[in-house]
């Protein structure tokens, strides 16, 4: 999984019918000191993230493996809210 | 998923059976504010996105679960229409 | 499989239910002469690594192969600790 | 799917069974304009494609998608030939 | 696949036991001149390739399909050694 930051959301009218209801989430890939990365991901939400929130994102044939995500055609989606990073 | 725009169009006669009547586009990678990178994938599309559309695109295993692609040798498929990105 | 070092841990309440119970480790990738790269991955700890150990970390749908992730929206996970590099 | 350029071929005698009878070629990753990229990867042929003409190749799981590699550990396959790229 | 050469192995005691048994080596990604890449890769040797020599090495869910890996949570394996390079 990779840490990231909520950013926006995406809104899309014409899509493959199996990601209607699915809320798209924009999201910055971050360093473990919550410094950006260059990187944005759209991820579908699980966990019900907000705008700002630190999330974990699953990517890859894991990411169909939420009961919201099953057999659909995504490839990343948030998992978690990070409450806390404890670093050494 | 991944934000893209589509560039083009891919024009092949000689290719495995399983793709034959799909459409490839030529889709370029793009940052959340429009900006172009670098790189660019050729993607089945499912939704019928035309040349300068944004679009979100899926990659891998997951590319192969939609109606259009499901088991065939497609590992990048257009899956969304972008209407519009709420950032902040 | 990549080496990797394991710098921390993440603490997340709100979170798939798939993914309770799991240990979460922050895994910074290393070189094979030890020294740091600059991606950090969190990975499910399938085998007890402490912080400051050297593991090897599987990705993928291979991330999904052991017994504790099995099914699991897990797309990485730390599956051996590290004795030692034979390296010439 | 991405844009590569056949530039060689591979021997190898001792390898997996499964991979027996299999033409491997290397592919270099193109630009959409013709131009070279840095990475060069090893492709299954499935569509007869030779040195010095532009393909469609096809990584990961999807891969496997083809009556050719089928079951078999190969992560990239050369899928089409390309006649023409329409770029806007 | 992609071109390697085997650079060393990795001894680990503690670790999944699934992967008991299997040889890991250290894989240094090179380019098709023979020079080296900067990203080493872990992978279980499935044709016993030794020290120096150059690879073929299988990544991701496709790195399951050998009969040394099938079900276990090895995401790289040496598939092949290579004997030679025909380059135009």
């Amino acid at each position: 999984m990779v840490l990231g930051k909520v950013i926006g959301t995406v809104w899309a009218t014409r899509k493959d019918e199996q990601l209607k209801g699915l809320k798209l989430q924009l999201v910055r890939e971050i360093n473990e000191d919550g410094s950006d990365k260059s990187r944005v991901v759209v991820c579908v939400d699980s966990v019900g993230a907000g705008v700002g929130e630190t999330v974990l994102f699953v990517q890859g044939s894991s990411a169909r493996q939420t009961e919201m995500t099953r057999n659909k055609p995504v490839d990343a989606v948030i998992a978690a809210i990070v409450d806390k990073l404890d670093t050494q």
